[in-house]
């Protein structure tokens, strides 16, 4: 870290404020380099996985869930959040199962990504599942979500009209473009 | 939102937790469509921008800095918070000459998307930013970084090594691959 001293910020003291089920938050006093000091807003979050399955027939698996902090509906990918300990590969061969019921023959990191760095420390695994077979999915009791297959056409009509919009399904859009563009050359 | 009723979770009550500079965090007690009650953790955030800027040269403009919540660097793509009221487009602007002292003569929505649905309601709005001449940066006082001009192999490589290690600079980088890939597809 010494390389970059001049950005780095100092903690002075650091006051609890929250610990939850899913996030912790605190409060730390910082030093700036320019030696002032400031306050700083840190959600704490165990980590979490996404799976972008692309079916053989070239179909995103896809679930529609509510989300609270929105108070709306949108469309996903499957995701997760990390279990303590556990990694972030069985975590993601266990969402995709549970959520839509699809068993992949291969599981590829894509990236890993922090969500909201300036506020939170949530770290996003992305892979992408190929070689996809159809079981059952078995969501948990208390989770409910609507399973969607859609083509590159569909996945980009809900992007414009605002049904996918959140960060890891961007990912997954533009990434999924990618692979297109570059297999068909 | 009738047609996914089936998904809803309605409000059963609501509890402030902390009411900060940058965050505001509630629990919710939900009611799930299977009539069971549930806690909802989650974090209000006003929102952002972000600006993906191309130079002539074909260079993404971005920055380090080191982000508290990750107790590191890493580099990103300008961004900073909308102000209330804030127009998002007038907010990419300032940032992007803010943080860079690049002007664009364009400027194009690239994707709106929640950084983390599933605790946050942060939305951001991505810009591509072309047409660049370069001015002063003005950084605010007590903001902390270093300006880098990458080229795409740069880049690629800052994610591999994990120092590109965001949503907003995953997804620019995707998209930006996706530009490239079309141009000399």
């Amino acid at each position: 870290m010494n390389k970059y001293e001049h950005l780095h910020e100092k903690t002075i003291s650091s006051q609890s404020i929250y610990d939850g089920r899913i996030i912790k938050v605190k409060v730390d006093e910082v030093q700036l380099p320019n030696g002032k000091t400031a306050k700083r807003e840190i959600v704490h979050h165990q980590g979490a996985v996404a799976v972008m399955p692309i079916t053989d027939d070239g179909k995103l698996v896809a679930v529609r869930q509510f989300r609270k902090p929105l108070e709306r509906t949108i469309v996903e990918i499957p995701a997760g959040k990390l279990e303590p300990g556990e990694e972030p590969l069985s975590c993601a061969i266990r969402e995709l199962e549970e959520e839509t019921g699809y068993v992949a023959k291969k599981m590829e990191l894509l990236s890993s990504f922090y969500t909201s760095p300036g506020f939170a420390d949530e770290l996003l695994h992305v892979y992408v599942a190929t070689g996809l077979t159809k079981g059952e999915s078995r969501p948990d009791e208390d989770e409910f979500v609507d399973v969607l297959e859609l083509t590159l056409a569909e996945a980009r009509e809900l992007h414009r009209s605002g049904e996918i919009r959140d960060a890891k399904t961007v990912v997954a859009l533009f990434a999924w473009e990618n692979r297109m563009l570059r297999s068909h050359g």
